[in-house]
């Protein structure tokens, strides 16, 4: 029996009316118990929204001042109570107290007016665990629109970065470091004592390049790294357009895709499963997933928001504690 | 009633099974009279793998020594009948004997083999009918997945061509460019006295660029086109991060997408109908439309290859005959 610590995220958003939502579902998840991190009586309320009569198990970490914050707005007040809670959280699974924390979105502007400027969770996680290595990745369970049996990881090679500049960060070394980090992660989900993943590679550039004739970084540095992986006993294929690759994923030829920039996964994604994606946090030493969506503060607090992501995001981080 | 000229494309590829499988679906279509141009034989071989007792109506427009070609191979038979058959599709239109035609997959390598150095048929459509300035479109009509009545119509800014290039291709005008020809086709579509085409406009960069913080491009080049483009009246939001658009465009908000590179358009349309979307020339004095997939050697003459793309290829066709 797992203990997973799901944060409140920010009070405004739709961090409490998710986890409410998907309250009765936790409670018949049979391998793990649920504490919400955050304020009982935001979850009081949210509860109330969801017509949930479950008692939801909350652990106050924070202020009541949120209380009085209206939804769907930046705050300074929410954005500290959301920070206290993060940092209770990261304490409680470094001590072993949960074996996992799961986090509900936190809006950016309102960590930054209350004076804490980072990009978002994963470095305040990676700050307070003291790691400058970590990555983070895109996983949709097995299920709707997935032809594979374990879902799909996603890890991209360069992220939140100018299309300009993509051109420097993708190498050789980058690209064969993210081809390890889909199979580490996929070797985790699918088992010890059961096949390899099968890895599939984005080219860069169209058609992946038209053996040169449209660019020649899949000749001089994807197939480069592919042919490493390999040699390190990796099921790697590629580079494959990602068009393609895709369209294969999707029909469960691969496992994971390693994508060269944004959109290539975040399209793919999307469409596949919007609100089921789920944020994986690796390299950390305490296992840390997160919903893929935002605050939504234009929907929130209506008693409509999606649990789908939320839910995912437990049953992921119960797999990865074992 | 419009007569539609279909060719048969490569002999050795899906081109005449696909043509065998849709004929009855041919028949049944109200307002248009299909004609394949190509070979009886190559036909009625088709007709009998595709199980069909219908007289296929074909015109003979090649040599018959491509009946000795083997299927799934290149050849140069097939690569010189394939080019005879499309030159005389195209002087039927330019004669209006034909309204209109519709291609099926040709084979680029077979072609040269023939001696016929062409990208493939977009660039021997232009040629015979004397134009420079053409455009490419992909469309999938109304249908499973997408929620717009009127289908999704994508038209790219950047294409064929490597990535590193893309930057210089990307400017006020080609963006402007691309808007007008995403308006203009979804006019003939929707019909005139109807509304206005909705066109959804990717950005360049992830997030839109963040207000600044990964790319320019969107400030500096994609706002003044799309400004532009709704100072002379047309119905354009954006630059929106594409993995948004496309979700919004699949949910039925945008009849036309304007992509700014190759994955951002085909990523999509791939995922979202792969086995429907079709191949439109733009700016031709004739109607013309393609499949949107290649010869697939691979499944050549098996029976099984999906007829959704010609299908819609004829429906696009006769709506652009009106």
């Amino acid at each position: 029996m797992k203990t997973i610590a799901v944060t409140m995220g920010d009070a405004a958003g739709i961090g409490p009316e998710i986890i409410a939502g998907a309250w009765e579902q936790f409670q018949m998840m049979p391998d793990c118990r649920i504490v919400v991190y955050g304020h009982p009586e935001i979850m009081r309320r949210a509860a109330v929204l969801r017509k949930t009569n479950a008692e939801i198990d909350c652990l106050t970490c924070c202020a009541s001042d949120i209380l009085e914050v209206p939804s769907g707005v930046i705050d300074a007040r929410s954005g500290h109570a959301a920070y206290s809670v993060i940092l209770r959280a990261i304490d409680d699974a470094k001590k072993n107290v949960v074996d996992a924390v799961v986090t509900a979105p936190i809006h950016k502007a309102a960590l930054h007016w209350a004076g804490y400027s980072y990009p978002g969770h994963t470095e305040i996680f990676a700050e307070q665990c003291g790691i400058e290595n970590y990555a983070m990745m895109l996983y949709l369970g097995a299920g709707e629109n997935l032809g594979g049996q374990y879902g799909l990881a996603v890890v991209h090679v360069t992220l939140h970065t100018a299309m300009k500049t993509i051109f420097e960060q993708i190498t050789v070394e980058s690209v064969l470091a993210k081809i390890r980090l889909a199979d580490g992660f996929m070797r985790r989900i699918i088992g010890q004592n059961n096949r390899l993943p099968r890895i599939g590679i984005c080219s860069l550039n169209p058609h992946a390049g038209e053996g040169g004739l449209f660019g020649d970084e899949e000749i001089r540095i994807i197939q480069p790294a592919i042919k490493q992986a390999a040699t390190e006993g990796l099921q790697v294929e590629g580079p494959k357009p990602a068009d393609t690759i895709m369209l294969d994923a999707r029909d469960g030829k691969y496992d994971a895709v390693v994508a060269m920039f944004h959109d290539q996964g975040h399209i793919a994604l999307k469409l596949l499963g919007m609100y089921r994606a789920v944020n994986i946090t690796l390299g950390l030493p305490i296992v840390r997933t997160s919903v893929a969506h935002g605050t939504a503060f234009d929907k929130a607090w209506q008693g409509t928001a999606e649990t789908g992501s939320l839910l995912e995001a437990v049953r992921v981080a119960v797999k990865l504690c074992r």
